[in-house]
């Protein structure tokens, strides 16, 4: 089952800025094992802000909130979730191009 | 350039139940043509709402101006575009993949 | 998997009252086949107003979508939907009753 | 009488993450104790969030009070109570069954 | 136990002015009732509002629900409840003046 | 003349526990006394929050804003003021009564 | 006593010209009326908008309540009355003046 | 030219009380000196807030912006403005007095 | 003097479309008038809305008043101005051009 | 493309004063680059705010992500975007001044 994921970054303004480096570091990698895994389906940079949205392809509501929560920026996202389904546009267009 | 949209619509409760069925329809239809076209790249609807998330690559805001006003929809669209660009991510995941 | 709804039915001023009280009357009638199905699980009022808080378990967002949109009443609901996992409190309790 | 409440957790970006550790432990041991009394009668996690929807069954608004402000992560919830009815979906429902 | 309502008047702008007046008469007539029943305990009426700020005393949830949905205005009303317990001033307060 | 004041206390994270404890307990002794003065006429705790709403019968806003700036929690206290007048409900029934 | 009123019109789309023109002549008859009796000390137009900032100085709420449902446009106004009193910086400045 | 400002103080919790005793100290002779000076024609106090409603009129809006930032308490200051003009009713009332 | 608009049209569902139509062709006529005259110096459409950011310079509030509620379109306008003054980027970059 | 910019500058309270100085000095000199580079078109002062509109013009949303994370005070800012295109109503008067 899919979700949507708008991802807001908050950081403190007192973090120390190496913890704040690494900890971006890891998230990246972190994200970048989601992918591979199938799991994030897509993320894209929201421009001007640090802040993402991103798709989220799992097999249940308990992955989901392991997943997110096992994220190195966990403690600062705010995060809100939309379920999705399919779109008849969607549907239609993708029939027409097999 | 990519854009997400959030689109809500709203139709008015006095609204023609043939009319809306007819809008409805013609969205689809135009819809299907956006995307075979490649100016809507992904769109999936909302559980429980008559909204949808899509996302849109376009040459230029005027191209994203002339589009969205030709959905037959438009007067009915709350349409919320938010500039995206490539995450890192994603960038490192598809840098693996090849 | 498990989705806490929030509905507010909003009636237009100008509807029928007649068809209002037939399409709360369906709306009921559905809700209880819903409920016997296992598919809304838990359904309570909210004091004041015409609205509720239920608890929905389906196999797909898609069957979610296809239920809520069944109802008779959806053109005037405005759903909010949140997805649930199971909290280490409730398991726990579990655990302990067995 | 029945009360909804959505519960969240804010914890100051400066906590001592073994005071937070050892607050959380408590947390959920006296939820527990609350489930055992028939005092908190349904919890769940909102996924993706540190935050809680949760039904509680009380003989006065004072026993509310004390039994929320009894919760070792008191000072860093915020609490909206909701009071609730039954629905008539649930009792046709309930008389259905019998 | 007792509740605070917050309770706004919206009437529609196509309603009729003789059906507004007549359904006027008979809230305030059912209001009356209400406070000699001693359910609605306090009534004030908000400066420059069609709204007032109201306690209510009931044994139930379910008595709160049927007296709001009971007042002839119920359709027009935006009502908001906050369930209330004595304050520690009030309390001593009380004890100090018997 | 008369106001509703909603009350809401916000202590930052940081403040000391036994300085908390201290203001808290000067804060109720000091609205024991404006209650004795008639000044605070009605106060209830909201269930589940460090908040109440009041009634305040005062002579002037001077003397209202010197009251509410003498609360020894004032710098921690988010203070919504309504000004009330008598209801025509509250009205009949007090003439029913006499 | 002083109170501030923000006052915004709110003109139903269906509202017949010829009684909107009406009304508002009235309205501001009933202004002059009142700036005349010194009840309202105070008003300005809002650049760009159908609303104005007021001040009002009335004996009581009870005034100020029946003054404001006196105005013909009434049933449009979305009012905002927020109490006021002296600023030492007014006091001080009047002080120097004498 | 006209404006309404409405001016709200965020003292940060750690704020050293000697400071703000002394920053409010010359707030205040600023104010002083900008009534007398004719910028500030009207300033007053919001019961129970530390706020104000004032009104200022100015040359240009350079000159407006340099005055409020030349206020000792600016860093702490919220400052909502809004352009005003002349409203009829004022205008009629002025020109019967005359 | 400079302000910014941010102006959002919202026609009512049951306006004619023949009426609707000549009062957009009047708008734009009206507006282009106002960009010779000097009076709106720029105006941006907001894409995907029926919305536009534009910057007026007008010598008073009274005239930026006139000018607005001059424009066809008004009585379906929202209008939220903000007063602008030069910034010092702007001006430095103008100083280094000369 | 063009994009207009809402941004508001949120300083922490505990920010070190020479480092704040330092870093408006930092931002005031990259957007004189910005400007004479033909990125940052337009910039205003919001009056009575530490806050600024802006116009934006570049080739990609990449570029545009890139410019403003580029800003000494980007982790200080909030950064609202709007994509923007030309409107009929400059359009047609650039046409009649040619």
């Amino acid at each position: 089952m899919l979700f949507h994921a708008q991802v807001v970054v908050h950081f403190p303004p007192t973090i120390d800025p190496a913890l704040q480096a690494e900890l971006i570091a890891h998230e990246i990698e972190r994200g970048v094992e989601l992918m591979q895994a199938g799991k994030l389906v897509h993320i894209w940079r929201i421009v001007g802000k640090t802040a993402n949205y991103s798709l989220w392809k799992v097999d249940s509501h308990a992955e989901l909130h392991t997943l997110l929560t096992s994220l190195p920026l966990f403690p600062y996202l705010e995060i809100a979730l939309t379920p999705l389904c399919e779109h008849p546009v969607a549907l239609q267009a993708a029939t027409i191009e097999r």
